[in-house]
């Protein structure tokens, strides 16, 4: 994986003693900035600009009291990431700045782009791509297509990557440890009957991911729709991303995903590979 | 504008007396949550995924002591917003999670893409929309173009607002009181020999703009470059966001703006109006 090699850190970026890590340990050291991490949740709960919270829905939402969330939401509204509206606050377009520090040196968006975009248009589809964050993938390009029924994810949504074909193929990218330990701390929950939440068969799962080098998802996620992704690998075939094509569920969408949309997306993917820029690249997970 | 009837706030809401507002008024109250104002420039001076910061480079660009740097590094390593990288910590994607938020819940830019890639590929140029955040503009949507030259902007990317098209273009859009309060905050610079810094002159430009319905700037934010700008209205002819066509300078650019992406932008910017749900929608400005 095209992470720079593991250097030493510096003795107090050390994290605490190893006992005190895990189950809430960190959150227990003196390093913890305890208001920071609340005011991150009161962000996350906030609502989007048509549609504003009222303090106590965002203190419900962020599982705080509404008097640690007023604090935080008049600070936060002070510093330009929330607007009153009404008698509740809304998200103002300031919280994309937090987001544009990745995307903008990710690079990787930038050239995806344009191929994503002809890919869509292509084959009519919506076009995304996403990495890998722990358990879940994260939205970090998207081409929509205006259909009946579309899809409302935007860059930076996040979902489980145990039950997306995105989050299949970047868990085939992982080494055999780093996909032991990433099984080990999966959750899978059944949100469709069609969810595969046995961990020996997601791991066979991934297995054939790994061999065929792409993963069709049918209404695991949620019934009615079915996704293909492939890996984008850097010039050195590592897996720096995923990309995909999603659309409605119907008797012969796999027919047509293998036939059809397949090669395109193959093309599509190697393509932006091919574009990238020699060097490390933007790693596909954290 | 499209923002609803401001009601009373509930009594614990009311920002401190005004007395206490302004000029860092706020920031001396019991209200002001100050860790996480320095966790959130934190974040704001954190390196990209391929570049990632010293633990130094992040506190001189947050203006912290290393000390405090360091407790706000580490907590939102923990929390998955940054990740250890070398001997630095880079932005890890999760950031584009607190931006989702607004982008997931503006619905404008979905609707707007696939008219924006439309036009981008009949004109072969960058598209991008924006809205006002104070003196600032904040790109909520873009289409980039592969070129030699490209302009290294995506979501989230911040701009003046006196010096770029869409800036003035929003500018146009504000009422009168609105405009005369920004003009009175506004700290025009000099960014080229182009820049027009004069407020008086910044009036007459907005007034313009207003007039004839689009914007065009030339040079003024950066050597080489050329923007043209139109509104986006909702049903009930507020701006709510703006467009714009982005080149580099030629000294036939402007005809050619003028002539051939004109009619092009506008028709893209009506289309997506006429595509936008009734009722309020997200507003151009917070």
């Amino acid at each position: 994986m095209p992470r720079p090699p593991r250097r030493r850190r510096p003795a107090d970026l050390e994290r605490p003693a190893r006992a005190a890590r895990g189950a809430g340990g960190f959150e227990r050291s003196r390093d913890y900035v305890q208001s920071l991490a609340r005011g991150l949740a009161v962000l996350r709960s906030a609502g989007g600009p048509d549609e504003p919270a009222t303090l106590a829905e965002i203190a419900a939402g962020a599982g705080l009291s509404r008097a640690a969330a007023r604090r935080l939401v008049l600070t936060l509204e002070h510093l330009g990431y929330l607007r009153a509206a009404g008698r509740g606050f809304a998200l103002a377009p300031r919280v994309l700045e937090l987001g544009y520090g990745y995307l903008g040196g990710l690079g990787l968006t930038d050239i995806a782009q344009p191929f994503m975009e002809r890919l869509s248009s292509r084959v009519g589809e919506s076009c995304s791509m996403a990495v890998l964050d722990g358990q879940q993938i994260i939205y970090v390009a998207r081409v929509p297509v205006r259909k009946v029924m579309t899809v409302s994810l935007a860059v930076g949504a996040h979902l489980p990557a145990y039950c997306t074909s995105m989050g299949r193929v970047l868990l085939a990218g992982l080494g055999p440890e780093e996909f032991d330990r990433w099984l080990a701390a999966c959750r899978p929950v059944r949100l469709t009957p069609r969810t595969v939440t046995d961990k020996a068969r997601l791991r066979r799962i991934v297995d054939g991911v790994r061999r065929r080098g792409h993963a069709w998802v049918q209404q695991e996620l949620e019934a009615g729709l079915c996704s293909l992704a492939v890996p984008v690998r850097d010039r050195r075939a590592a897996v720096i991303a995923a990309i995909n094509i999603g659309m409605a569920y119907h008797p012969g969408a796999r027919g047509r995903a293998q036939r059809e949309l397949l090669p395109a997306l193959v093309e599509a993917a190697r393509a932006i590979g091919r574009s990238l820029p020699p060097g490390p690249a933007a790693p596909a997970r954290t």
